[in-house]
């Protein structure tokens, strides 16, 4: 990851988060009575320091990405850590660790040798939730999974082939989610560790939703089931 | 609209939906037994006919896409139609045209100068799903929505002002879903037209959600909030 961040943003939030070591802008009214350290530059420079990206006047130096151990996502009750298994668009990845951040994820999990990763267009898509969110590179899934059942952790899947819908279970446990990739779903290693497997309602032809619209849903429904227990 | 689908999803749904009237594709092996006239190309001829989009060796021309009208949306029991109010990015478009074929949406409904509008990108980002979506362009938000009140429908919208959260109204009435743009929300006049205002939890920093991640877990919790009150 290149320790660029642009946008307004994420630029804003880089900023909150204390990690700019030096912002970049085309005006510094907005930033002039921080005490970040800066410099005025052209549009040029920005668009090339930005590799032409959307940067809206604001690019910031920041410092490296820090990832989180799984132990730090853990929690004594009611957690929630997200595991992608197999996630291919980065789009994808930043829309569910700006979800993630939103909803009060403990941590998005995924494994390092994936076809996505953390990298400037996530942050960008993330709106900034990257400076939040806890999230961990793991080498095996399967491994992590086990690990976080043995923490006392309960899996739930999502999968057409479910046999509750996902609103049918209750979620006032700890409880990973599984995300499967946008094409294939769980892999079958991953499914084997499923506790619940559950499906979203399909009324229409099309068979599959967004993988970033699915977390969303599955997040966000898993957040207000517990609202409404307590 | 330019009259060309492309990339396997959503050639094989125009396919399905009996749209296409000329397929050019790399290999005829899926197609030689279907009734649709088609030509097999080099890729080079692909690529330039997607203006390098990623075809996946299936490009179609179709009919052109057909909107529908506002009345063929009404439905006399607990119907759902989702309004756009200054959307401003065709991939949250696509994707809620997506999830709203998956739910079950009776259509979608966007002001005709707006800044997003159904093309190409929007279909492949839709997987397909625009095939069967009822969409409508309208040229006055406000007087539709107030048309549809007439027709006794119940305007939801969605803002961080809201009241009350998401899952605290029961969604068992027609139903209008307004989903405001990426950056400003909802318009004002719009806004002044909604029977409820409710808001999603933020537990965060962030605090919006991706357009197409909101439009999603708002829909599928009237879906699922109706399947549990029948």
């Amino acid at each position: 990851m290149s320790n660029y961040v642009y946008g307004k943003n994420s630029f804003f939030e880089a900023m909150r988060a204390r990690r700019i070591t030096m912002a970049y802008v085309l005006d510094d009214k907005e930033i002039k009575n921080s005490r970040i350290p800066y410099k005025v530059v052209d549009r040029k420079t920005l668009d090339k320091m930005s590799k032409s990206g959307n940067h809206q006047g604001y690019l910031a130096e920041v410092k490296e990405f820090r990832f989180a151990s799984v132990d730090e996502m853990i929690v004594e009750h009611n957690g929630l850590i997200v595991i992608l298994d197999g996630l291919e668009d980065v789009h994808n990845l930043g829309a569910i660790i700006r979800t993630s951040e939103c909803a009060g994820v403990d941590g998005v999990i995924y494994k390092s040798h994936n076809s996505v990763k953390v990298n400037d267009t996530v942050a960008k898509v993330a709106c900034g939730a990257l400076e939040y969110v806890k999230v961990a590179e793991v080498t095996n899934l399967v491994n992590t999974i086990k690990y976080l059942k043995d923490k006392g952790y309960w899996v739930v899947g999502t999968d057409g082939s479910g046999k509750d819908l996902y609103t049918d279970i209750h979620y006032d446990m700890n409880t990973v989610l599984i995300i499967g990739s946008e094409g294939k779903g769980m892999s079958r290693l991953v499914k084997e560790e499923c506790d619940y497997i559950v499906k979203l309602p399909m009324k229409g032809q099309v068979t599959s939703l967004n993988a970033s619209v699915a977390a969303g849903i599955m997040i966000y429904n898993i957040v207000s089931d517990r609202e409404k227990t307590h």
